[in-house]
């Protein structure tokens, strides 16, 4: 599973500018890692919001790819910054909120892996399974 | 107006990974043109997902700026893919909602240039004011 | 399709306890009105904000429902509380943004009849086309 | 905690049309039971999405009071419907997700009494706090 699913990713050249790591996959979530580098910065220096929206929507995105082998864009996703985003390295973890045939609910946070529990940013997006 | 936001810009390094040119900018209204770069697809080729939801909180978080010389942060936004983002140029146009003291209601859309009038994603953004 | 959907609605009891009135519709595109009563008040004695909710939600339904014939469910909604809720009587408007097989995207506004042109609130909402 | 709240609910016309019963409240998080009745119905007869907004966004809103003596008010919110919203008494709960001077993020779930642990729909909210 892990493997396909870096093999999906790196066919995204946004994904391999990122840079994270897939650290671990399963049925319905998975965990990335992602070391700070300057060019994430928003105008205070934290990780730019749009940013931390791509990392919380692609790993929305593998949670479902866990569970579909099918083609999957993301609808609609909404992210709630909780505070500002600083870490020298964020983890992110997607989970299936409720899968299904036509779409797939599913959410993903953000923290740093130095100040765990401490919840950065939090994301829901809706996934439509193309047919 | 235009040259004071594109020195904010210029101070978020993420902003200067993207590239995008702020086109114009009146009182609750900017505009943002971006060409098209291999390194922003994701896995089917098309403007990855984050990409989109940067590009629009951005845009929104301008046409707040436009109204407030406060300190900004965005604390949720919201995107809805309505269609594959392919383009030469992206355009995306910012303006405020609803301003106000304590939070601002800001909004914002992508289209291609070369297809005006057919949108492609939409973004809602709530920005604060820190004091 | 004015009658239509007035026909639908009717089989809503939560729409009849409601008592919002259907004034218009097109393709992609309704109008509704509804006058105040005491008991749709919040603790302020503004208009509930589950309320607002679900005229928007339900104008956005109506919406996507003059485009198609098929049972549609709401996914997901998004509502955006822009100024306290006051009028004697509000009107409310939904329109399709995008219109798809599998889903739609609709959005709605609210406002005082007796005050156009100043938003109270916004929604968006994602239908799916139930199969 | 639990008597204040109730008593700030009753002064809401909707909330005690609605009925619901609020059955625990702490620190950041609260539990609402409701018991169905006809006229919270959609057309096909399930919970009205309106009706599901309503119960969560106040559960949210309750939930953010147990640790704010403020006023309150709801800036936006959003729900996910996972499942057509069936059952004989609701379970609401509302939990602060990140406390705030300015904001308050909050989020709440509903589900069947007689169907433990199966989310029908999930929502969050951004409440302000008027100054």
């Amino acid at each position: 599973m892990l493997e396909r699913l870096r093999e999906v990713s790196a066919t995204s050249a946004f994904n391999r500018w990122l840079g994270f790591e897939l650290v671990s996959a399963s049925a319905g979530e998975v965990e990335m890692h992602l070391a700070w580098r300057d060019e994430f910065g928003q105008y205070s220096g934290f990780l730019h919001a749009g940013v931390v929206g791509a990392l919380l929507d692609t790993a929305c995105g593998f949670a479902a790819a866990t569970l579909s082998g099918a083609n999957l864009l993301a609808s609609q996703f909404s992210v709630r910054c909780l505070r500002p985003a600083v870490a020298k390295t964020f983890v992110v973890r997607g989970r299936v909120v409720k899968p299904g045939r036509q779409q797939i609910f599913a959410a993903a946070d953000l923290e740093a892996l130095e100040n765990p529990g401490k919840l950065l940013a939090v994301c829901d997006t809706l996934l439509i399974n193309l047919k």
